[in-house]
């Protein structure tokens, strides 16, 4: 078994995969999201960042999923961004005289740097796994890296000093993951899935774009709990058509769940809708 | 009276805001979406873009909206994206033999280009604007730039050949005009209303992020049309507590709208949710 993942190895898109499939699956790195996603064509899973809690939703997932061809949403992982404090294995904190990381892990992490490596210089690289694989290839012992845990695990001569050094508390990312279809389900799929994604093409009731039809009316016909909205262009097609993306949530755990979507879908498109249902969990 | 507007001059944006005020207005141009939403301290209007018809909604623009101070939405500008073909007066289109523009005005002329000038160089500038100057500039007349229809009106000795040049159609620009407060109104206000955006953040139901609130027994709440729902992640609060920016439509022309529109803001509020109307047009 294959699973796709933005990558490179080390990044919290691979550390999300990993705490789906451990060591039971043989890791695939991508270099954008929609090659993630198309790799559903060749592998068996696929696993890319929805939505950050500062930044937002991730554009390029949602545009992947406007034309998903292979492929259906069967998980999704909430993973808090825990950034490491990673030294070579011997090597003591006093010593570290120059931190690396990216830009940003840097900036994030500026309280415990301050407070725990004032004389230590910092070191931009290109990504949190270049800082790690440079301290890994370090002969000296006096460099640290600030990365994701999971680069522990990806360069044998790592130590861990500590998790979540960074200064903000609430920054988690949630990814989807996502089967080459319905059928093949991930490691603790649930017994009874209580979520769903629906796909749906807003009809144009004017040719002038100017109208756009009555969401409070669409939800009615919906009649299930909606609990996140999502809105892009729809895909070549009339200016200003929406594509809208509906997460819905079960009020109880029951078999019927995957059911109740179905119908539900079922009644948008008798009322005139492009609709698909693109997961369910 | 002062408008500000995303720059610089000659930008699509400058051309929305030219459309609305025309030479009744100083225009003042500003770096970032941020800064010209915040130049409402100073300034009577402001014009950002908010949503294109390929890439989608403007992500700088709703961030602004989050915590808006000052400002009111008093308006909207539907443009087309039209690129024009400007040339020093003078000049004739058989003797061009460089087009300058924006690498992606540049592409998006692609057809035009190989039909019209086809013996032409393409010489990339920083932005469409940077082309009209500089074939304004030019000493010679064999010079041509693909700009905004509001450059020629920036440099007096251009002229324009053909507008529309754009090999696809379909490019439009939703804008929004912003005023200092809800009583100072734009030209060509309406007299009866019909849109307005209010927003609303999600109460959280669980501490653990994983439970949110139902949005159709929101909208059920709401009780108005709504026709374009945008998500963003509130500001400084819990993990993946949401805001929306619902965008609602009178049914009819009627000059209880604002009031209907306050009453349901009321309404959500009475719901234990914080609501704001921030635009009435």
């Amino acid at each position: 078994m294959k699973v796709g993942f933005l990558g490179p190895f080390g990044t919290y898109t691979h550390q999300a995969a990993y705490e789906c499939f451990q060591d039971s699956i043989t890791y695939c790195e991508k270099t954008t999201i929609a090659d993630t996603i198309e790799s559903l064509e060749t592998l068996d899973y696929a696993v890319v960042p929805r939505e950050n809690s500062i930044f937002g939703s991730v554009v390029e997932t949602f545009d992947g999923l406007r034309s998903l061809k292979e492929g259906f949403i069967l998980g999704e992982i909430v993973l808090k961004i825990q950034h490491c404090l990673v030294i070579k294995k011997g090597a003591k904190l006093a010593d570290i005289d120059c931190v690396m990381s990216h830009e940003q892990a840097l900036g994030q992490c500026r309280k415990f740097i301050a407070e725990h490596l004032s004389s230590a210089a910092t070191f931009k690289t290109t990504s949190t796994a270049a800082a790690a694989e440079a301290v890994s290839r370090s002969k000296t012992l006096n460099v640290a890296a600030i990365c994701s845990k999971i680069c522990t695990t990806m360069f044998g001569n790592l130590e861990l000093v500590e998790e979540g050094i960074q200064d903000e508390d609430f920054n988690y990312t949630r990814f989807f993951v996502l089967g080459r279809n319905s059928l093949i389900k991930p490691p603790s799929y649930p017994t009874y899935p209580t979520r769903a994604l629906i796909r749906v093409t807003m009809r144009t009731t004017a040719a002038d774009s100017e109208t756009s039809f009555d969401l409070t009316e669409f939800l009615k016909i919906l009649n299930l709990s909606v609990i996140r909205i999502d809105r892009r262009p729809a895909p070549l097609s009339i200016t200003f058509r929406d594509m809208y993306f509906l997460e819905l949530q079960s009020t109880s755990k029951e078999d019927l769940w995957p059911k109740k979507v179905e119908q539900s879908v079922s009644r948008i498109r008798d009322n005139g809708f492009l609709a698909e249902s693109i997961g369910l969990w």
